[in-house]
């Protein structure tokens, strides 16, 4: 049950790094939804390793087939099933971590767990199992949209080491955001973070981050009290990304250093609709959607994978040391973006379809 | 579904503030472990409200009651229902409420979700609900120990609006934490704490802050891959306690300024044991506990119950303001210590069970 | 996990016979239904021992209290937890229970699952979990009714031993079955199965017998392909019910001696509404409701507890006899009939609320 | 969450029946047993279309292949992916099939829940769908026998039309079954089976059928009060397989003919384990095996498709006629054995693992 995800709109996905693929099941996705192979595509193409100078140059198209649940373009409201063929690599690079693990790497909790791990390029735990994820992101996407085309979901990367992006939250554009390599929202800061990712990796060394994402129009009302707050499903969503080290949603952190009389939102109405004067809350109270922005922010480690010589030990129990060989992402960032994206998608697709069966009885 | 936790330990929480009651009912829980009323009853005493002259004076003894699943001192394999009544309350001091939203309350995210709400008290969005959780924190503890007796979780308040507390984050103990009223772990806080929050109820306001928790000698292999990574179910359970902003494990949100080379934890043999030197991993792995400590923080907003006037809307959509009346907590924090002990618990024998069925072949 | 039932209306029950009491709680439930404890009271009644003279005479009011989920008659969206308590029971009946095993009872099995049992009047076994599933019963009733007023369950006593009830199952009415203690819906089988039971009792001896029930007006479109067919879930809800050893839906085990030219059910064109000439199907196609009655019928062997001595085994492994004491229930199948329809309205409700995220978007 | 099945070993198919090809995920499965693709292949190979003269002749290797959690023949504890791609297929033969609805198919069903179909061979109702069951079913064998090598489940025809197989239930064994085409466990039944379908087939006509299974040397205790008895999932199981009507454990239907005198089992200690002297409860008491064989018997319709003129209505609710074309298979018992063994296996190995969680303390 470890790879499955929602409770009504269910994506489990399936496949490790050097086996013949991976992909996803979608399980519980509505029928009648417009859904085509390109849109899906479209979104892995953002996520797939080497369409940049600054992420890791393994070559691989990526190219998503949809073997089930849709026809002509439609879902069919049976489970959708989407695959991505892995391409044969030369798994000798890799004959080294056979038997050593790679420090803050999953080998060593792998084999603790399970007795047995796929070893040849971190297996299951390689970030190629988030290719179901952006496939899956997509669908949601498609969901969501269907049934409120005004939902947008931005993310941006917000720091790169030292590096900070400054930006409104409540401002930042997609066509912004895609418009450079790093994927961040603030032009004065690409230049810089471009140029520590470039120096990180000469060194043989990775840089942490971190990616803001911001909800725009979702509907008032999702999120299910108590254990499914919105913010609690998001932050699950979230830290299940590799390398995810913190969650925080408005106000966040800094709410442990405020007063109430700060932080509190006050309502008002404006037309007819009610709203809130500030956002500390970041669009969710009570653990349901308010109607403002929903604002959240993830923390990246530094990828662990180093073209250093570090200290470890191996599967007999013996200290050694390991330096990396071969592919190098020295920051995942840019690429983080696009995953983020799509496990926001899901979980507010899903939240949307339990929302459908929270009230059903017509409004007075 | 809404108001259940867990795979395997399963918890479902029911009760509004001014109903009958709350409670819990656990599905799920092995056989023959040993729980009793008073392992409950002790850490809801930590819970609950009148403990000390920091915390709201609402009087409830909050006594549990054992309804099934528990025979002579051990439980049966069935689910254990446990129930606190509400002591009756004198609900005119909500009446104002029934119609206005108070700021940054769950108020009009209930009424927009479900059409209807249970207006006295914050209904179902009341801390109330949190009694639940305590009780099935301590069944979950009582697993948890049963199994691994040397599992321990201690949790403590390490900020209070501008007061940080200093903690060797590993040699913290429970005694000197439940020593002080505020239940932080640094002596030389107690005081300045509880002067803020004294000061912030003096002027009918509130005070963020944040939890800190440590889990010690975790056994190695808990945590599903992908989405049940240890630290994306920690976050959904912690996230999902009222007034948590924000999460972080391990390194954290610091992780996102850090250099692969300094954020590596090196692993060597210790007596034939697999450690680390660091520990910026916070104990997991992966999404998989890898023996060392777990370290988790956790951000929480200032009450949004105020006892000043303040500008919002009511029912009608009309723009009004409101003044707290009765009882107000001015910080929620040294409560919370046992909650977020409690969805640890909880979270760990989840998985400890899950682990059960992971692995099931003897090891070579 | 094993005490819960339903995906999205899903229902826990908790309680052992001789324990503080029994109950479910409903997590799911939309908001905004009508519900009242005197609903739920009214099918309690009917499943509640004592009401009639031929069956066991253990006399209980079982009233319900709701401690949560409804204010003022009205779902609030949150859980439903409803309790009976149990009255003090003269437990030493079942002193030789203890530690001797009854034929055909659960008591070796629960032992042998897991090394402890609640020995006093069969525990988790007894027919009192019953209590929380009639009650659910009446709450899942109240939601279909309130989405489709004209969807009707009823369930009756279609045989008893060797006495068989001869009736048209599309014209059974509910007051005919309520109009009789045996519960039957054949005038004149109501004689023969009381003398049955009462001369079965009589000997110390029980009755098998057979419950049949029809859904009437259920929209089409219930029932989710591939595993959770609606036949499927029903056999599910069905064999649950203690004593159940068979189930069939439309044509069932008489289907096995068929032709498909005989079998197959003729679509027609009835006033601009899709009919079929005959059931066969039993009012499901592919695990799908057609909108025809959907028929099933269900088999209960005899009740195990005999007056009469009986060759067993106790918990030390010897060889010993047992003779059962005190109250005797000879048949179960009149309490089964509220048991019954009360399993037919969650199974319903819980794919009428699936229903309503399969298909969101509008018919063109 | 329609196409999963299982709580902890939990499978999930995919696929239509003239989309790219069909599969299932099993999520949850241990790590470390041995599989291999011929494992799977030989139980699909009992399965697939065209193996003998009295199947439907659909000409498909059915060839499955691995996509993911195993490496070198163990299982490594994360999903595993299997497919099975769909040869082109000539769906002229259905464009009929596109606005017409079959009778007694799933065509109608599938149109007014979702409000699309894919109408080429029935789609997801076609029993390609099984596909992925029956891999599964070899997977979850593997499990089972890993743990406890001695567990055997045996399906065999025991009824086709009118011609009843006669055979003990207790000695039926494989080679037997395997050994004749109709796959029945009498030599007596298999001329008269296999002249009945074939002059069925002849007549455009097709005919129902029995399937009995029983499972040898399970384990006691195996089986969750109290709605996921092991009756109650097997029937879930069997109920959910197309075409099964009834299902039956033990005593079965013939339960409700008996006297509890008659019907009870007694226990005796044989050897130091505890036997029953009957088996009427069909080795399940209380919903939990007591290690006596596990009995079952399904109903199955006779096959919707006929190649005779039928009566129905298209989907613009017109009155027209239908005659079948192309492949047809006149009695899909023969081809149910091994799903049936299939679900049996999955059934057995989810409840397994549950056992390991619901007793978890040693033994005194």
């Amino acid at each position: 049950m470890s790879s499955s995800f929602g409770q009504i709109f269910r994506i489990s996905t399936w496949g490790e790094s050097h086996g013949a693929g991976v992909g996803v099941v979608i399980d519980g996705c509505p029928s009648r939804i417009p859904v085509s192979a390109e849109d899906i595509q479209r979104e892995l193409d953002r996520r797939r390793p080497g369409q940049s100078e600054i992420v890791t140059p393994r070559d691989e198209a990526d190219a998503v087939e949809i073997l089930s649940g849709v026809l002509d373009g439609l879902t069919l409201g049976t489970p959708i099933a989407l695959s991505v063929r892995n391409k044969d690599q030369r798994s000798t690079a890799y004959d080294e971590m056979q038997h050593t693990y790679r420090p803050s790497h999953a080998d060593f909790c792998y084999d603790a767990k399970y007795g047995i791990r796929a070893w040849a390029g971190g297996g299951r735990a390689s970030a190629r199992e988030t290719i179901g994820r952006v496939a899956a992101g997509a669908v949601a996407k498609a969901v969501v949209r269907a049934l409120y085309p005004e939902v947008d979901v931005v993310a941006w990367v917000s720091k790169v080491h030292e590096v900070e992006a400054h930006a409104d939250v409540y401002a930042v554009c997609r066509e912004a955001v895609e418009g450079n390599m790093v994927r961040t929202a603030d032009p004065d800061a690409v230049g810089p973070m471009v140029a520590a990712i470039k120096e990180a990796r000469a060194q043989g060394d990775s840089l942490g981050g971190a990616v803001s994402c911001v909800v725009r129009n979702c509907p008032v009302g999702l999120g299910d009290p108590v254990f499914d707050k919105l913010e609690a499903t998001l932050a699950h969503a979230m830290m299940s990304i590799p390398a995810c080290r913190g969650f925080e949603v408005g106000s966040g952190f800094a709410a442990a250093g405020m007063r109430g009389t700060e932080h509190n939102d006050a309502f008002f109405m404006d037309g007819g609709k009610v709203r809130t004067r500030t956002n500390f809350s970041g669009g969710i109270q009570g653990g349901i959607s308010n109607g403002e922005p929903i604002v959240m922010r993830m923390a990246f480690k530094p990828t662990a994978t180093l073209m250093v010589e570090q200290e470890t030990v191996n599967d007999q129990g013996e200290d050694v040391t390991l330096r990396g060989k071969g592919r190098h992402d020295a920051c995942v960032l840019p690429r983080a973006v696009p995953i983020v994206e799509a496990m926001a998608w899901v979980t507010l697709c899903d939240h949307l379809l339990r929302q459908r069966v929270a009230d059903v009885m017509p409004r007075g």
